[in-house]
């Protein structure tokens, strides 16, 4: 069996991992597929160097086949086939004690405070790990983790049937906010610069705006009547989104905030004051986030596969990782942790 | 008849007021008093000179005596005490049609956009005009627009009884808003600079901090058992009050915007995310929270007249303003327009 470890200093190096035998309450998986995610780039980039614990077995966007299971775990059993929801809170602070677990003070989440998914074999706690319908090809489930965050970003947002929603940055989970934004019956505008971005998105079938070459702002008005925006995604973590987001909404709409900030940008509070705006920051996912996830993926009616630009063998990690820094037209790279983890071909719908 | 005219330059001139004959559905009022409000202070400070014409009439909290009434008039008839909620929305823009006609895209706000109430004799639309309960004192009365933006922040802030509730900046607006809190059930600190402030609020019953001695972030997790703070209001519109508003909710905590940013201030957005702190930008008031600020005034327990720091005849409208800008210990300056305008004692409630 073999890892990839995160060694520091932008190096990847493949090797030998060591056999986790599942404890009570744990579960062993074989890793089918695992998605490189924004997190684990920053990670890869050296901005979490104080947060993870070298060597760092990184990963926890995936899908695999249960191997073995520990003492009393009865949710799943040798053979199910599954995705893990990598967040283990701590059942205590004040976050738990009023029922947000999701954001713990001290959560802890797999494949960053603990090993992840970036091996052959992946041994996690039993609560996190969720079976998948059977229609659901592997690669596809490798795509529910960032399914559930925009699940969840959509769901704070309260996107009703036909809004008018505008996504600022048109990444993975861009891209995965708008189809879901979409799927919920609003009409959705996409911001994005990188040109095979916005042609995917077309494609997709989104309207586009590249704020380089047009007034956003204009844009939104006209297609609402000037009322502006029910809803915004910040997805871009830059100051040019934060002060485009202010610029979009109507009176008491809404932005979210999804992008990771690495420091405090200038931000429009005025524009707060005037229109009565609401900014919501959202993170990860809700148990209910995660199931509407797999449930959408399951249905088959989003474009999953299109977003998979690339699926390379765990020892090409590095290599992953160049193509999502090369500004080209990487969207979402999985890695096939397993050599004998067969996709099977869903239909693209249009 | 008199008014006071701003002429720019921060230059006030007392003058013959000319004679406006209420047309029909509108409303003829002798005020009685008028508060100078922060935002005058603005006008009067140049910072504001795109917006008013000049010779600029100011004020928009007042209260008064109704003189005489136009052709189509009956919500209130001469002899009526009365009260103004100076709004003028258009009626027609996307914002009035969602039901937001308070932040208009096009509101007229009297006092600003029309001639103000810094005058013997104020005509107004019939609709702005509000009767008064008859036990309340004309000078209380002044209060009630301050009281009215209070109302509304701490509606739009969701407060509930028990929460713990930080209002930074204790100027008029954050105290009436610590009062409003406070007279719904919350725990209230008040985050405040000015001793003369901060003395005044200790006498109405408040916890305060003052940020420049004590690390407010720890106190809140002091007193909220490291949960944080249920809702933070932000009064201060400086990059000191932006900076403090993220340290202290808790997940899923509120901020209210409160303050009127003159640029946009660095705003912790990451935090926002990690916690999924939401804000809310409150803007002026609806009908609702001025018929509850009335209500509130009209019960007599909030202390509205410690709050008044002086009275000043009309023509001393200048001196009014220089001690709002001393940093001494005004807090409300109310102008006595009718000279004959007397305001009974109420009770002061400890
Ligand atoms: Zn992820
Ligand atoms: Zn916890
Ligand atoms: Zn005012
Ligand atoms: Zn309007």
């Amino acid at each position: 069996m073999q890892a990839v470890y995160y060694e520091g200093n932008k190096t990847m190096t493949a090797g030998a991992a060591q056999e986790v035998k599942p404890g009570p309450g744990e579960v062993r998986i074989r890793v089918a597929f695992a998605g490189i995610c924004g997190t684990d780039l920053h990670i890869y980039l050296g901005h979490m160097d104080q947060r993870v614990k070298l060597p760092q077995i990184m990963g926890h966007e995936m899908s695999g086949i249960v191997e073995n299971v520990g003492e009393g775990v009865e949710n799943v059993k040798p053979g199910d086939r599954v995705t893990v929801m990598p967040l283990h809170p701590c059942g205590e602070c004040p976050a738990c004690g009023a029922g947000h677990g999701h954001i713990c003070h001290k959560l802890k989440f797999l494949g960053i405070e603990t090993p992840g998914a970036f091996q052959t074999f992946w041994t996690v706690p039993a609560f996190t790990v969720l079976k998948l319908p059977g229609q659901l090809p592997l690669d596809l489930a490798a795509m529910i983790e960032p399914l559930a965050v925009a699940c969840h970003d959509v769901r704070m947002g309260e996107v009703a049937p036909g809004e008018y929603a505008v996504v600022i940055g048109g990444g993975p989970i861009g891209a995965l906010i708008a189809l879901v934004a979409r799927a919920r019956g609003a009409r959705v505008l996409v911001s994005e610069i990188n040109p095979h971005r916005l042609e995917l998105l077309e494609k997709l079938g989104f309207e586009t705006v590249t704020p380089l070459e047009t007034d956003v702002a204009q844009l939104v008005n006209e297609r609402t009547g000037n009322a502006g925006a029910d809803v915004v995604f910040e997805v871009t973590s830059s100051q040019s989104g934060a002060e485009l987001m202010t610029k979009l909404p109507r009176t008491r709409g809404r932005i979210v905030v999804v992008g990771i900030f690495g420091k405090p940008p200038a931000v429009d509070l005025h524009r707060f004051f005037w229109r009565e705006l609401r900014l919501l920051g959202a993170r990860v996912y809700e148990r209910e986030d995660f199931s509407r996830a797999i449930e959408l993926a399951a249905e088959g009616t989003l474009p999953l596969q299109a977003l998979i630009t690339d699926v390379l063998p765990l020892d090409r990690v590095e290599e992953g990782f160049r193509l999502m820094t090369g500004g080209g037209n990487a969207m979402k790279i999985l890695l096939r942790c397993d050599p004998q983890a067969e996709a099977e071909q869903p239909n693209l719908q249009p």
